[in-house]
């Protein structure tokens, strides 16, 4: 299913004055203190984030899974999906593929289809968390730190064969997600199993074309019980250090434990020149995978603001990042789910360039807590939204993404095509 | 599979003399410090422990599944493994089991089948956390907490399906799980999620034959990632008192917050007189579903210490519990966990009827708090398996249950019988 | 030192055509969704926050603490330092007292000031944490919970006599919060400890004047490292029911284990016609005491969100709450701090006020969680700061409290007055 | 007061028959195992857990502090008390100092007495959390990471004397921990404040004499409430790198967020070499600082399990680690609190040097989960304290500290030496 511009315009004629004061509103308040709102809707038109191809069906928990219908059945689909929310918003302009669910049978075919809707293929993903019917090899008990060197070597050749297929589409990053843990105290060597693990990223670093990044994800438990064998940025990053240049660690916002600074990590990661990318979502509990910003978004506007200071102050060198979402769509149309998380990385993106530097500096310097919060918070208080618009509007994507996948009834359109009882890989 | 008992005097023959004088070792230490060991052992072979029905097949998590083999195919099935359980621990005397999953084709059959073993059938569990075939109405967005009425008066039915199969069985409770909760703010009105449930729970509790308890249990997250209609102790207290006096709390270890004092909940339970059951298992970070005593022995104890002083010192007519391990199985041999889980219960209870409660006492009120921790150091770190082991060979259970399982290849002859591919319903 | 009305005026006329604007831009898009700014106008301006005493000079913590100057050194300051407040934001009318801090000399007299600066006395906070200079027992070991009934008896004794004062003062309600715990597994019969603390509160609910109400405040850790006889909102509606109908639950925002849902704890008491009061601050971690706002600013508007919904459906018959702020300032001056809280209140109620209800529940009876949650975060990012602007100049308070704070210099000016080393009592 | 050998024989004496009963019954276990008892009895006597000045007296909280009686208000009487801990126990053969408290006034003096109770000196610690009477520039705002050069000067040159005061004592190490922290998100530019501690430690570090090491300490809040400049291990050890070889990592067991897993940092820090030491206390919540194993004994036996492996593993040239118990007495004798810790830390490492290492390998390498499990359990299950009692005789030392303790009224005694309020310097 394809989008007809022609509704996109007129959607947006629809809602054009009404937008139009509120920009001008906000304009007026930011120029007033010195800001290029020009300047700021560039860098949003920009920001792309990219989709995985996974979040496009029905999550689901241990117990149990509840789909809704029009899911996408083939990697045709599910291009087709991501191109529908680029066509809304603008700023969904990537896929990022998982082997082995997204092996295409013709390269160049799915290669034109993407080009077709304006996406590039992002970081490809491995799964070594699950056997595959046919598989030699269990990873019952962990896959690149397995005690088994057969294990390993088939590990090892899976993450190869995943940067083979996106050689070919034109990837230029993995992202490596280890499930291997334990769940008992005694199961694991610690030291064993992280050795083991760094020899086997290094013989898949040793693959890595020269133009591609290797990104180390780390997170704290899940399906672990009691030990992941990457469990944190620190060892994220020691091995992205073991590694070399070209290995970064990926953050993941739901993988730390309660109460962890996140944006602390992610200066500190910036600082050091190895953060590599980045999987949004939200979280109360643990790796909840919920809608970007649903739970705490002061927290995801204070992560943006390291982010983009990161971005304007690289004296590390620190590689422009690849974003991407990495949520569960339980209980919601995963599409809508999707366009009111990029919404949310917007406006948190959009808060962080409005952030007066060179003043919030100063009250730093002369300890000034309270106008250093006072800072921040006006800024988070100030509502961007009619800049996040202005730049959707200009790129020629949706006012109201949400609201015009609702007016034109997408998803019934996409249950029509696809029936009610499909379901997406994933998991 | 039926145990010869022959198999089981052979192995506790071969282990008597070095069981014998380790037990005579600990009774002239106990007995000097002026306790019965006959009567700690006797308490020890009362104890049994409810196994669940579904607890006998290779769990996982929502990244995936890897099963083992020989397992459970059907609910004769299942009960010849709690059998197999209760023959080499004469502690796991009862089973739970859980509709849809479970229901029996011939009741007297079933009945007859469990008595063949030994085996009662304890408290009944309902399932409105999953959709089941050819149901009418979802309960993706809740059940007992449903806005829509017709949704509710399902699961209210369903609940009241469950009691007949119970009543049908000899069971005499019923303990509801809800997994209904939301996962963004603004899905749900709290306060009518909580009235709604309760009003269910009362249709249900009406149906309760007089001499059936009802058990509310609580959890706060997953697979509500925002919050649980049920979350904590408090309202289940709340719920429990509101629907009457068959009513009671039921405690799973793994449903609590980081760092709560589950052993306090257990104690203020106890004292108004609602506590109704327990469900065992540990965890380090969330619902982990892992062995009992895996993670946190000395919390384990605590907990049983608070039970047997509430036990014995019952000014509130708390009625017996109903204890049930409730755990998930995915890198273990399920039986052999059960096994595992079990013997944890019982050196936390015996360790806990070892306690010098006059002394304590004592040392509570002379605010003598080094010594009152000395005191449940000194018995926690005192080795009582050989009351265990004891109580066990008394009741012509195996000395050494998880050696003997081994010895016997009792996994490999299941295999042998039921195939290496069979998936035990469950999670 | 006294504000002059006049510099008031002149801070608010200088800002008057800024916010003009801007509040009429808001107040046409409210319009436009159908509210009546009138009425939310109203209703900010009749909120007002308590300030304790405690919270006028610099808080600190075991490892040190780092005073600023002109602290209030009496409690005729203290009641001017609110004052102060009042007249800059004119929504801090009330003063919290603590005994034995804050004994009046004459009690007409403190009377009269308070009333010269607009101030009424809130509730009432005994001490039983700490040992008083000639004090006979030790609260060591705890207070009404303790073993040894003199001790209670003077904890009691005392609870009283802060009645007394409370009565001379115009006071309606008493809080209680117990420092009594454990630390150590042992040193408590949890049982024991709850009873004994439930028959010391209900001889001193006995002695509560009839139009008085009792607040039962909770805590889970700290200064009990193990246990607190109070640890949760379950325990404290347990304690309150049984106490009486003047009994209430007491919510302060640090009080939680990690990840608690505390906006669905407050909606369950109010529920329950329970919920008497709320102490306001904010934390990352533990109960650090912080700035109302600082962190969770959307944890604090679905509060809110809870508190209107309750105020506006009160089936049960739950009193009007008694509102405070208990904060620590370590590190900032306490009245600018004490201002950026009454404001960050006072933004959340703003916004909370503009939630279209009606609207709110037919998603959530449509389980539309995608418009629930929309709608919601709408109205979070929604800048409502000119409306309570407004509701201040209208209510004769400064535009810019911190702002007019900071350009009259009244830190230096109460340094002048009091000098430099000066220390308030508190912690 | 010094403890006459005298009394220890005499106590041994009496407790002789029924230890050396328990002993041989569990020798003749162990050697059945085929371990070497003298081996483990030999390492157990070498143990030495170094006590920190401060703890000697009673800690309290920020809301109050209980003092008892007899405390150490010199760094005389502070040598004498760990002189008589080590008396007891024989592994209390060091003293950690904190200056600014413990400055000596003659050298020599010093080390006599020390050197007369068998004392050591170990890592001495630098105090920049709080300010100090005549102090040029404050610290509330940061020492080593502040962003006014002078206060960093500051604090790098008390940091260089407390070194300065370390080689006249003997010490070999110095412990830095930092309070520098934020408690308001804006409050710190988290790059520059961790650059310029780096550029601060770096300094210091290069004052440092050849033999000496430096341990830099992790915490993630308190006093901090929303960052601290150091948070966790990965920021340790980052700077421990970048510091140069003498440059160590430093745990602290209650520096930890909720649910960390503690034994595999230690794994993770002793593969890399750079874990230099470690403070020993326990915790249920934060950083509570309570008696070592009093709430988890089971991570204790786990991380000493790593410790363990990792001194007998030593690829990666670890150095010895520098052990030290850093705890909080608020309502136990301290002398009782630090026997205690003692006691709990030799169980554990007793277990430690009970585990059959190869037998573990041989299980994980298989994947037995179940029996890693209950290899490392039985160990703990295993009743070790007859192992560390025979050590202790062996050493001249007490069968029961806290017992001859007690029967000598030790602390009436000093009571009766120092008076009854007297104050230790301390928290």
């Amino acid at each position: 299913m394809k989008l007809e511009r022609e509704l996109i315009f007129t959607h947006n004629e629809k809602n054009g004055k009404k937008h139009g004061d509120q920009f001008q509103q906000l304009t007026d308040r930011l120029t007033g203190k010195g800001l290029s709102v020009e300047q700021i809707i560039k860098d949003l038109g920009a920001l792309q984030i990219a989709i995985p191809s996974w979040a496009l069906g029905t999550g689901g928990t241990r117990f149990g899974r509840f789909p809704g219908g029009g899911e996408p059945g083939s990697l045709e689909e599910k291009i087709e999906d991501v191109g529908l929310l680029h066509s809304l918003n603008r700023s969904s302009g990537a896929i990022s593929l998982h082997i082995p669910w997204d092996i295409p049978d013709d390269y160049q075919d799915i290669r034109n289809l993407a080009s077709s809707f304006g996406l590039k293929f992002d970081a490809v993903n491995s799964n070594t968390f699950q056997d595959q019917p046919g598989q030699e090899h269990s990873y019952k008990f962990g896959s690149l730190c397995h005690a088994d060197p057969h294990v390993r070597k088939q590990a090892i050749a899976h993450n190869k064969e995943v940067i083979d297929h996106g050689i070919k589409l034109g990837s230029e990053s993995i992202t490596v997600w280890l499930a291997d843990g334990s769940s008992y105290p005694g199961q694991h060597n610690f030291r064993k199993a992280l050795l083991r693990s760094l020899d086997s990223l290094s013989e898949i670093y040793q693959y890595l074309p020269e133009n591609w990044k290797m990104f180390v994800e780390y997170k704290p438990f899940e399906p672990g019980f009691y030990s992941m064998v990457i469990p944190d940025w620190g060892t994220s990053y020691y091995l992205s250090t073991q590694l070399g240049p070209n290995a970064y660690s990926l953050v993941d916002l739901g993988h730390h434990l309660p109460n962890t600074n996140i944006e602390q990590v992610v200066a500190t990661l910036m600082m050091t020149g190895k953060l590599g990318g980045f999987h949004f979502n939200d979280s109360k509990f643990a790796d909840d995978d919920l809608t970007v910003g649903a739970i705490k978004p002061y927290q995801l506007f204070l992560i943006f603001n390291e982010l983009v200071y990161g971005m304007h102050n690289n004296e590390s060198n620190n590689p422009s990042l690849a974003w991407m979402i990495d949520a569960s769509h339980n209980i919601k149309d995963p599409l809508e789910d999707l366009l009111q998380s990029v919404e949310a990385i917007k406006i948190a993106y959009a808060q962080a360039l409005i952030v007066n530097r060179e003043l919030l500096e100063d009250y730093r310097d002369g300890h000034d807590v309270v106008m250093a919060q006072e800072l921040l918070q006006d800024v988070f208080r100030t509502d961007v939204r009619p800049l996040v618009a202005e730049s959707r509007i200009r790129e020629n994507a949706a006012f109201d993404p949400v609201g015009l996948y609702r007016e034109l009834q997408i998803r019934k359109r996409l249950i029509g095509e696809r029936g009610k009882k499909t379901i997406a890989t994933g998991l």
